[in-house]
């Protein structure tokens, strides 16, 4: 039997412990073994919970308990839980965490720590294999791009926007339904699409970079106005975390994409994943469905609770791409190129798409096409640029910034084909 | 080192040696060993080849050869396939297949025979990796539904209808374009979608049924006025392969399907491959890529390869349900409930409706939607009908039929929901 102890008794840990018992005989067959959680580790004693198992507070009585033969963290954020991975690692457990903000932080460190199985699929992508399509399925590949939607709050609030909704009032309804937090900073901010966008590139890369370290925007900017450029154009916005390999470079970001609708990944609406991934041997396959959620997740936890008890040896091993072999480095944000719109909101005066025109020409920016709409009392000029570099841009943003008939912040969302 | 002999050097065996040789560092680094083809075996040894490698006819050369580790059978058929397989698997060598017609009718007896790995990820869906995610990915969970477009031919057949375009000109073009066989009947007619079907099956179910064991059928009947019926509902058509659970039976089924086009796996376009998977822990979850092709299908074959060379025990142990825990039997094919949509012709005449009206609701069939399209001297009455059942449904087809004002054979798709 493989005995389980789970750090952390939230919505996931419970949905584990759940499953674990409703599917015990489908496991026990696919595991070889029968799987069991026999602890689990709270803050709060006392609360009511809806499992069977025994409860402590002290973490140590997992880590560091012989009985237990992997240690599930389920607690998030990421100092405790990583003293708490660690604590395990250190005694031997296999580990099995969802914890993405961990990993975004520490996880080259635990890996290397690790002597034991150390897995994570739960941590992007919820309920999605992707993990393991990367490391097994694709293994014969070098992966060119990936490219994911791994936030579902940000891809509910842009499918709700397409019909004409408010970014504000569906932000409120999103907080409603639970799908976003009190603070959304961390979901609409592109924070947490960054930390899953770090785990894959870790993966597929071997390249240990930090959040601060990429290009991070949120869907904070978006209004209705781009959303009927998009339509015009033949494009879906999407808060997209892109990895890309050109030459010995990797660049790593995370923004609010404009994306031809005929690509699969533009048709993905609502709370739901999917990531794209393009590798050199087979092209581009794509994996997609729930992001998040206690059952999703948990499908994915115990997915590599099974692996584990299947006893392959640490199936991450042979796996990572060693550093003497392939040198890559992050891109400078700065050398990032992209195709780029802009919104621009001018007074209607003389002159004034010359002078734009000409800030853009200077800045080595060409255009590609060019939508005029009046608004009340003003004018929006929608660009869509031909490819040129992130400084370019942001330079030629500036100065137009600077123009006197510019009423309004300048917007500008990539553009990805 | 891993070596590796190969049956059949057609278009996915030289794709299979030259990636081998392309990313063989990246192979080793993710292997831990390096992997190399050795030999191959071919009919025609005169043949001229773009690749490098010793080549013999007699694949005995391969199959007991001391140095090969695992042997990759590329020849296709199903007899002679067999043949080498079984040899292989008698002579302890690993095998990695990618022969769907094999596996249709022997995968069971293959299986119980190996006491080496024998892996076949590139049968189903091409580079896709929906093996693996049946196997580990979901393997927290009961499956409780499959629905595949896992004939590229098919999809592309269907996606060219949608502009208006004949079957019969389409199939032409697929043709010439090299998507579809001089004689096409294999793909259109629903059986190789049929052969990876009960692979699919066989490893969310353990069940061992036969093509000749359940619902087959083609795309051949399906014209552009079911296309303008699926517009004008908001469904698309599909050709897909069906493996449902519902209670102890498992419904397995390939044909043309009307399917609501909010639903991802109706956004598959063109010759691509996806396999939407239902599980009772995750919920839905959808894998999409290229279904065929040299490269596609060599990174499937190659992932393989890779996983065998890390050395894991065979991974198929420790995944089959044991058939006394779960005793899954075929559902008849009478026994199957549905939707169904149905293209009468008629003579314009009074009492038409009357009398198809009365037999199907003789037959316990209810009309859930309408439409009558005129055409030139004649009338399309256009029904979609709530759940029923197969038997029901052939019999009202019948008696319809014989109806002397209906004009040209009743035509029907199922509808999925």
């Amino acid at each position: 039997m493989v005995k389980i102890g789970i750090v952390g008794v939230g919505t996931v840990g419970e949905a584990v412990i759940k499953n674990l018992e409703k599917n015990k005989d489908l496991i026990k067959a696919r595991a070889g073994k029968e799987i069991k959680a026999i602890k689990g580790v709270v803050r709060d004693i006392n609360k009511k919970r809806d499992i069977d198992i025994p409860l402590t507070t002290d973490y140590k009585e997992v880590t560091r308990n012989p009985e237990i033969d992997i240690v599930v963290e389920l607690m998030g954020g990421v100092e405790s839980a990583y003293e708490v991975v660690k604590d395990a690692l250190l005694h031997n457990k296999a580990v099995v965490t969802a914890n993405k903000a961990l990993l975004a932080y520490h996880r080259f460190e635990l890996q290397k720590l690790a002597k034991t199985p150390f897995e994570y699929e739960a941590s992007v992508a919820g309920g999605i294999p992707i993990i393991k399509a990367l490391r097994d399925g694709l293994s014969a590949n070098h992966i060119l791009e990936i490219k994911g939607i791994i936030n579902g709050t940000c891809n509910y609030i842009l499918s709700e926007m397409k019909k004409g909704r408010d970014y504000k009032e569906v932000l409120k309804e999103a907080q409603q339904k639970g799908y976003a937090e009190a603070d959304p900073t961390f979901d609409v901010g592109g924070y947490d699409a960054a930390h899953k966008l770090l785990i894959l590139a870790s993966i597929a890369y071997n390249i240990d970079a930090k959040p601060e370290d990429i290009l991070i925007e949120g869907i904070e900017n978006i209004n209705l106005t781009d959303i009927e450029f998009a339509k015009e154009f033949g494009y879906e916005i999407k808060l997209l975390g892109i990895a890309k390999k050109t030459g010995s470079e990797i660049e790593l970001r995370v923004h609010p994409t404009l994306i031809r609708k005929e690509e699969m990944i533009s048709k993905v609406e609502g709370v739901m994943n999917a990531v794209s991934v393009i590798g050199d041997v087979v092209g581009e396959t794509m994996y997609y469905g729930p992001g998040a959620g206690g059952d999703a997740t948990a499908s994915a936890v115990i997915s590599d609770i099974i692996e584990i008890a299947r006893g392959n040896k640490n199936p991450m091993l042979g796996y990572k791409i060693p550093l003497e072999l392939e040198k890559l480095n992050l891109k400078p944000t700065e050398e990032i190129k992209s195709k780029y719109y802009l919104r621009i909101a001018v007074n209607d005066k003389l002159g004034v798409l010359e002078k734009i025109a000409n800030i853009l020409a200077t800045n080595n920016i060409s255009i590609e096409s060019f939508l005029q709409k009046p608004r009340n009392g003003y004018v929006k000029l929608l660009f869509a640029t031909h490819i040129c570099k992130e400084k370019e841009i942001k330079k030629a943003i500036d100065e137009i910034q600077k123009l006197d008939f510019v009423i309004k912040p300048v917007n500008y969302i990539r553009i990805e084909e």
